[in-house]
């Protein structure tokens, strides 16, 4: 492909992203194709000579478009969002052209510079507290991970790593059998260690420790305290363990969770882990993928006491989410870098150069799983320049206004719905209402009622709903949080839905 | 931002895209600036009101491009390529439009499908064994992942899981406290688990061998030997290790090694594996990241003997090396995904929907460590099909044949250089030859001069080598496997390394 095909190529496809932007509402949002239908579509080989790209082009439309499922439709109300924008969109096209593996500073030294100073822009614009910043007392910073997968499975092994050099003397974090004695002192201490969330934490956490190896352990949480772990949630599963013999060295808190968008109590986490005897090694990561994009309002900071965070040791917010950056952007932020080199920071004789052997540079191979990575930072960069401060937070308002008007819509139909949770952070969890008819209903009958609205909602294709689980209570959520959503979408949204909660309900 | 700017804004970067690819080659290769350049430049948090792009594209030529260092330049013959396209920029472009979190079939069905075809297409033209096929007899496939670090990390949770389940009946991969007795049991087998590797295999290996906190040993490998791992050194350290007590479940075998391009026999591997009482249970990963591109030549998948490997478990090679097509794109083969599913299955109440429910679809979420990704099939998909077989394979073959030319341009001055390792898979390692005016050099007299000779090189910008260290013997490697390389390149630059040697050996 010459530059003049590209050209052309390019320019249209510039032209047919806008299009699809500007008339995305009028397709159905979720993609209604059956497994397989790709297969019988295309060939099965690899072409011998290459194609032109007029053939290629061409099977976008036809082949590819019926197969997509809308992350940015206005009435994508399902998971949490996967954010584009436009400034975002410019960000990678530059990304791609400057493509690296930009692994250490020398590789491209703009690459891991920008990220560095983006990132402390954002600690600071998200009010998180000053141990997370590169210049901060801590000697932290921030890092982008492809997730926040990647995100609790570093703050893991960092911790992991920073426990077993507390308790055992010569432990140098490589099981290379240059010290057997040694070696054989870590194995039987890790056996005994033993990772913390909750009920509502994210999947990747039980994932992580499964990686690791570690045991894990899931802290009820209650419906009557808004599904967060507590002070005394936590100080009983510290007892738990210790009665166990086990030793507790990592703790996911969690800033909005999946199910309901709840927040941890961070004084209580602080104050359980003060009172206990070993508490001071329990590494807290806090998990705010979603909803820490909200903490670009200072009613949210004040809200969710983010700066108790100071008393944490990372820290993950995906901008891929709620803050109109393109996947993959998620920000992760560490108290003490230092943890994740020694944890992370594995090298090979070719990586040498002079800036990384004089300590002068940050490599960010050493803060992450893989070796080579993108140049992220500039659409991060793009982003927070195109918007600003407030047309971040009037976005996100935005969309918690929003979360609040469904909220009132399904107050205003109590005959039909009950809330579970929220409003909060643009998420609304509701179920069927308690009675149909006069008459009370079992809790079978109700999550029969809940899960046939919800389905024959989403079957109508034109919204697209998830559900969960909450002690054994099928619910509904519904997120208002996409950029092209407005409170139109909204209205409509809840009318189809309330249409079809009359039908299903009321006969 | 609205549609109109976007517009200007991205015409004009394509335009700055294809002025950048044009004129490449009169950039130095290598950023020169110095550490902390940009914090100077740059504000130190986001502006409150939004900017203009006219503003921050200005940003663009002054603050980031001196901070680049150009991996497309056609004398980058550092480490190893990260490729970019034109039709790779395409599916890029395509896939941030489309952008979602893609981690269930539902997701976007076009996603997770043409990952399959595509990535069965791969696996034929690079000739692998039909157990690596989605529609293969083992119920294998591919999934692409963000980096071959994340390959071998996942294939090793996998070959753990795999192993401890053949030993421990009841074991079924968390450590919740659900039975605590069996979790005993597999806390001791796991502190003899032993991950191999050479002293050539890839550093992500020993980094995934830490994330697991599972023992790792390099197995020495010789010059005589091409730096391969072979039958006897393999048979040697099992039986080292079972003699230790200690018990092999994984093994990574290269196909074309970081600092030499060396290649381990397969066929010795399989053979010292059948003659080991308990081999079948190791689980053999092959790191393919980089050589596994020139598989696309028939003559490559004869000389590797690369259909033994349907001896082995899993296989990864990076499109985003060699194939053309942009970072991320490693591309991970794995025999059965049923081990994959287990070991990384973790799921999630609102995860759940009709298609996975009922088990008609792929979810590659359960086959890697994030939760979400990227369209990367797309770009992947453009590529095979712009350059057919007969592109893929010109263009590697140029590359290597370009090596051979380098390794010419060494050996007509064997008064100044030998060649240490290949011309293989384009890489060609080298360091100062053994005497200077008709005196022996001691090594370290021939090292100082070869570290001279290459800091010369690199100092003038134009080339940028990187070097190694072998058996305490520094030399330079020179890849010459960049899209953009041509013959009158690699003269040039042959021509710049004689002249700074003749200058530093001669005096």
């Amino acid at each position: 492909m010459d530059s003049q095909v590209f050209r052309e190529a390019a320019t249209a496809t510039i032209e047919e992203i806008i299009t699809y932007f500007d008339t995305l509402a009028a397709r159905d949002v979720v993609s209604s194709v059956q497994p397989g239908y790709l297969r019988t579509l295309l060939p099965t080989e690899v072409p011998q000579d290459g194609e032109p790209w007029s053939a290629i082009h061409a099977d976008m439309d036809t082949k590819i478009l019926p197969g997509i499922t809308h992350w940015t439709h206005p009435n994508f109300h399902a998971f949490f969002p996967c954010a584009t924008s436009y400034p975002s969109l410019l960000g990678e096209l530059y990304s791609g052209a400057l493509s690296g593996a930009c692994f250490n500073w020398v590789c491209s030294p703009a690459v891991t510079e920008l990220e560095t100073i983006v990132l402390d822009w954002l600690a600071k614009a998200l009010g998180l507290p000053d141990c997370f910043l590169s210049t901060g007392p801590t000697r932290g910073g921030g890092v982008i991970h492809g997730s926040a997968s990647e995100g609790v499975l570093t703050a893991m092994v960092a911790a992991r790593e920073r426990f077993l050099r507390g308790k055992v003397p010569g432990w140098e974090g490589e099981y290379a059998g240059e010290d057997a004695e040694v070696e054989e002192v870590v194995m039987r201490a890790r056996a005994g260690m033993v990772a913390l969330g909750t009920g509502m934490t994210h999947s990747s956490a039980r994932k992580a420790a499964r990686v690791l190896g570690v045991r894990f352990r899931a802290i009820p949480v209650r419906a009557e305290d808004g599904y967060a772990l507590t002070r005394e949630g936590l100080a009983a599963a510290l007892a738990e363990c210790r009665a166990q013999g086990l030793q507790p060295f990592f703790l996911v808190a969690t800033l909005g969770t999946t199910d309901v968008c709840s927040v941890d109590d961070f004084a209580g986490i602080s104050a359980a882990l003060e009172a206990d005897p070993d508490g001071e090694r329990v590494w807290v990561h806090v998990d705010a993928a979603y909803a820490g994009a909200a903490l670009v309002c200072p009613e949210v900071q004040a809200s969710t006491r983010i700066a108790l965070a100071a008393r944490f040791h990372s820290f993950t917010v995906n901008m891929h989410k709620w803050l109109l950056t393109n996947f993959d952007a998620s920000c992760f932020f560490v108290r003490d870098r230092e943890w994740l080199v020694r944890a992370l920071g594995v090298s090979q004789a070719v990586y040498g150069n002079a800036a990384s052997d004089g300590g002068l540079v940050t490599d960010y191979r050493e803060w992450q799983i893989p070796l080579g990575r993108r140049f992220r930072s500039l659409k991060i960069w793009f982003v927070l320049r195109t918007y600003g401060i407030k047309g971040l937070q009037e976005y996100v308002r935005r969309g918690m206004r929003m979360g609040v008007r469904v909220a009132e819509a399904l107050r205003a139909r109590s005959d039909l719905f009950e809330i579970v949770a929220g409003p909060i952070f643009a998420l609304t969890v509701f179920r069927a209402a308690g009675e149909r008819g006069g008459a009370a209903l079992t809790l079978e009958e109700r999550n029969a009622l809940t899960r046939e609205v919800y389905e024959k909602v989403n079957a109508t294709g034109k919204i697209w709903l998830t559900s969960t689980e909450l002690d054994g209570r099928f619910a509904i959520r519904l997120m208002t949080a996409v950029r092209t959503t407005q409170e139109d979408h909204v209205d409509r949204a809840m009318k189809t839905i309330v249409e079809v909660a009359e039908r299903v309900m009321k006969g």
